[in-house]
């Protein structure tokens, strides 16, 4: 795909045919405990049946922007070109936050306007992002609490049936984004934090190879300190762990983890999200 | 979609030819920890390679048939016509409860004869219930406890592919429904319930707008009781409550609610499902 | 479909054109809390756009060999013919145990040769095992955490696309399988174990039918043992147990379970997986 040329012309026109199914992933944070997500499908399903829609999840923690930035930023590059997200985490449901549509190099994300896709507009070379106003594409009458089903949900099915991303709404460039947050000097040592824990219970924390002394990568000797607890050790496999011993690997998105093999990380070391975590010495 | 002549014509037969990826839904009481609603893909599959199959949720509590009934209520109108909703919570499996298949104004329902789809009765302006006796199209041998398996997901299935829902049973009318339960005047007051929490934490009532005075519509004062606990304002959107505050809104499905703006108000008031809720002035 | 032919001749070609939506399922140990799933989807979609992705289960209790061989050996056969069903519970995963590409009678198995397909073995009167070590197929660059996502998914979608199961890799015949527990004789009494606890609190206990005695089967009555709770009864569906009484049942999968009618019976029992239970009469 030439990106270039893709973010200009007819996204879904090769030729004058449609593309045979479009991809529209969602990742919210309604759980699948109601009819929330069910109601967003069939909203899509009733503007362009060929879609297919695929679940990325919807258990983000409640109103938390940077666990949907997480998710999607993790999972949005290993899709096809023209496969359209769709990320609702929408703590300003109902204000004058603004719904968007962003055209990335191969891909599409709808969003509202809160940061949510910060991890997008980091590792995307090229954007347009557009403040998806066109109230033709919303579902009618708009609700003040569920935009994902009134805006979000149509906004990407009508794209995905062939409607132009540039009807929808005008260029901007004062959207919101945030900073991941990123390891900080503190104190003698580098200073990070636990971005979040996973089904396993390991430790996803923002330190990334990068922040490791060289040696560590080398040898495989790190000293991180969680509370009163240290890990020292760097391993490339769950394997090498020995029972009970939580360490560090670099996980499959690129950041430090701590894990236990065959174990439980979060309940070995006692720590959550958001807890402190200091590399002390290398 | 002409309603009434869609009901007295073949379903999926249009100039002789089938609807493409026709859409089943469901809605069930299994859980996702095992595989139970795999199975039931899996079956649907076999019948029918082309059935675009979507989950509403299959997190309905056990054998709670008003939960199921608000599930699929809230949901089904937002899908396309000829979509094919199968609604398993089924605390008589394995009695002589009668499995339905329903054709509504332009969607189909199946699921057993014990009211789950009370809510579609009462919104669907015309009906057709039948009892799905028709034993060809279960699958053989049907077990005593899995008709979703056995009976449910293969109607389903086979009627997707264009088997005509006149053939798998007689109508009935004497089919089990029941009421919602609505605000009741008590005490000087009119008495209400929590019908669900949500994934938020937000209560939904069985108060609807009409149930409230001419006056908290126009300036948002309202007097709830939960409990030990007052609700007096209502808002239109989230954002307008301030922090910690539990404030009523009228929901996307149309019944009142608790909510705390970036909060659980289950937490916030105490209050959980099948709570009693005043409406004690004005 | 003649299954000896089928697995000697190209599986995804018939007459020259491939299956339409081939169907591959996915059960994991991944959860539905963060990316994991998504991703795998992802790097399915991007190979193969067409093919029709199922979720049988990711809630398999984290590194659960057993777990996983009930739930994949439950629900696989209830799929058509040519569904690859992927497999991922991985403790073991970044280390040399090999990747197996599995030709069943008529359908195919991706998954870490640690025995969670230990049930397929059992089940299948002919099976094909190929230690998938073709890296051609595999995600570059192929990270020590995530095989799901860089080898187990490719695969599956490789030769949902048409590729040849045979030019994945070379016959083995000396992969992991483990027994499933069977009761047996101890103390005058025959004793199991339970497998599992369902959604509804039913807990799956690994006596068949034919461990028991004809007269139970018969008559109805059994005595088995749970700690300090005896079940006396063998219904036949679940409306037949009194309000709060533990029975026995033979569930839809063919094992012996234990219920209660609208209730759960782990919490009456007070008992849960692992559990000890003991057939002390007929």
């Amino acid at each position: 795909v030439d990106s270039a040329l893709f973010l200009t012309t007819d996204y879904f026109l090769e030729g004058g045919t449609l593309v045979a199914r479009p991809i529209i992933t969602l990742t919210t944070d309604y759980g699948t405990n109601d009819h929330l997500v069910g109601t967003l499908k069939g909203v899509i399903l009733k503007i362009n049946p060929d879609a297919n829609i695929v679940d990325i999840t919807h258990n983000i923690t409640p109103y938390d922007l940077l666990d949907g930035a997480l998710a999607i930023g993790s999972a949005y590059s290993y899709f096809p070109a023209r496969t359209i997200h769709v990320v609702v985490v929408d703590p300003s449901v109902g204000t004058d936050r603004r719904p968007l549509l962003v055209s990335g190099e191969t891909q599409y994300f709808v969003a509202p306007d809160n940061g949510v896709l910060s991890l997008i507009y980091e590792r995307e070379e090229s954007l347009l992002v557009r403040h998806a106003n066109v109230e033709h594409y919303y579902l009618q009458p708009v609700s003040k609490t569920f935009h994902g089903r009134d805006i979000f949900a149509p906004i990407a099915a009508w794209l995905s049936k062939g409607s132009q991303a540039a009807s929808m709404g005008d260029e901007i460039t004062d959207y919101k984004k945030f900073a991941m947050p990123k390891p900080k000097p503190a104190e003698g040592a580098l200073k990070g934090v636990v971005l979040r824990v996973d089904s396993f219970g390991n430790l996803v924390t923002n330190f990334r190879p990068e922040d490791l002394p060289a040696s560590a990568l080398e040898h495989g000797a790190v000293q991180f300190q969680i509370g009163s607890q240290t890990v020292s050790r760097l391993v490339d496999t769950f394997a090498k762990g020995n029972p009970g011993e939580p360490f560090a690997y670099i996980g499959s998105n690129g950041f430090v983890e701590f894990g236990v093999n065959r174990g439980n990380a979060s309940k070995a070391l006692g720590a959550g999200r958001g807890v402190s975590v200091a590399l002390t010495a290398s």
